[in-house]
């Protein structure tokens, strides 16, 4: 609203359920751009998340019904969840507040699964309460990795090779509902991402470099890529520039990302970080699984 | 040798080519027993392998050219290969002895890809040079674990469910040669064994439990599976008294192995100790991938 004032009754509210880094403001500044009025629900990381500016609120996993019952009395229709949520709800072991009570068996049912099917649940549920849930590629398209090389270096063809089994890996996975993110040489498999999140799985390579138990001369590709049946109003696979910097400690040469299913986050400030470090860049397509990684 | 001077005429030698563990030293019991006589060639975490006793000798991987010659010279015939190697040859960084020298270039293409196949490209290698391959159950057929369930305690419902989304997944992991290990609840997939080991992703989930990525309530299950089509001469999936060492502290409540196609290394040593701990361990048949875990 600040900076706003004026357009307070024309413009649109839309709740942002906030998690940590830099997404919620992107997305805010797009919003207001759409000539949206963005409202943070600060949850996890976004309690702490010192990057939003902006009318907000905190809750706990415990004060879901409390920030249900704030939204609506702000006049939200229009929910819009990004960030990062490093801790999953657990209903089980939170102290849920007398708003959340009633829905606690609903919580129980959505906490179970993997993350996507979570995100589905939990989506249902709020949409049962009133709510609209658009995806953060709505809000803020620009923000969709394009298609095909990115970076100013293309990757060689060992590289290539490693995108390949990467990718593939990387959709087998997301198939179990398991992690986004792939680690692979051109001649195996090096890591995949459980519940741990894509920075501790890039920490392990660049540890397992370090023990050279990953020889000097194999090179590596990341890829995260978008579960196969994903809904791609939540949770799409995201890179931004600490991935880069990651993937510079980890000896990873060459990035691959679902081509308009993945969020590159800081898009100039990514592609700088990647060609300063010499980093091969690609916006993979879902036929990139059967015929290739293009460059 | 030692100890067997009068037979040394009529046994037949055997080579185990040995890596760290107790599993050397199983199988060379296991061998005399069978009236052969071993002799180790120590490679890896087997050159400060303090269990091994016998006539020995240790190997960097740049002497694999050494190690061959002084097999021969031993008339070893017989190979068996076992324990722990947790540096996998990098013959790019390594300085080849001469006798070595000859075979870089097939080394360099039997380093390349996944560890089954790498086994599988070594042990054509080896029997090329005139070097039969046994695999260590048909010296030791006692260690393969049995079908059904092997502790006092029998999974529950949760726990075969997550047996079974466990095992899923490692199968689908092993068909990319990937690694052979998976943890899961009944709810979601925990972590994936890439080339870190089986170790190190347990004690990851140890860690994300600390942190309380895990829920109190979420009971876990470690399956470790034979690859399809993996070459069962060789890294058959394995378990020891570590193994449910680790499991109490990643809070693992339950274990699955390939029956008749993993090895469970100090059988009643294991039992005991699951069974001490409250861990349900069952061998694992293929058809529990569709069917679900027997118990």
């Amino acid at each position: 609203m600040d900076g706003f004032p004026n357009e307070r009754a024309v413009t649109e509210r839309i709740g942002i359920v906030a998690g940590g880094g830099s997404l919620p403001m992107i997305v805010a500044k797009a919003a207001r751009e759409r000539g949206m009025d963005p409202i943070f629900a600060r949850f996890s990381d976004g309690i702490t998340n010192g990057s939003i500016e902006g009318p907000s609120r905190a809750f706990t996993w415990g004060e879901v019904g409390d920030a249900i019952e704030w939204l609506r009395r702000e006049k939200v229709t229009k929910l819009v969840m990004c960030g990062t949520i490093s801790s999953r709800p657990d209903f089980r072991s939170v102290l849920p507040s007398l708003r959340t009570l009633a829905s606690l068996p609903a919580m129980f049912a959505i906490t179970r699964g993997g993350d996507d099917s979570m995100l589905r649940k939990g989506s249902r549920f709020l949409e049962g309460k009133g709510f609209e849930l658009l995806p953060v590629q709505e809000i803020a398209p620009r923000l969709l990795a394009p298609e095909g090389l990115l970076t100013s270096r293309a990757p060689n063809d060992a590289e290539r090779a490693a995108l390949r089994k990467a990718h593939r890996a990387a959709v087998t996975l997301g198939a179990l509902d398991a992690g986004q993110a792939v680690v692979a040489s051109n001649e195996r498999i090096i890591a995949m991402e459980g519940i741990e999140g894509t920075r501790d799985m890039m920490q392990r390579v660049a540890e397992l470099r370090a023990v050279r138990k990953i020889g000097r001369a194999e090179k590596l590709a990341l890829v995260k890529a978008l579960k196969p049946g994903q809904d791609q109003r939540f949770d799409l696979p995201s890179i931004g520039i600490m991935t880069i910097e990651e993937a510079v400690a980890a000896g990873i040469t060459s990035i691959g990302v679902s081509a308009l299913g993945s969020l590159i986050i800081g898009f100039e400030d990514v592609l700088d970080a990647a060609n300063r470090a010499g980093i091969a860049l690609t916006g993979l397509s879902t036929n990139d699984v059967q015929d290739g990684a293009r460059a």
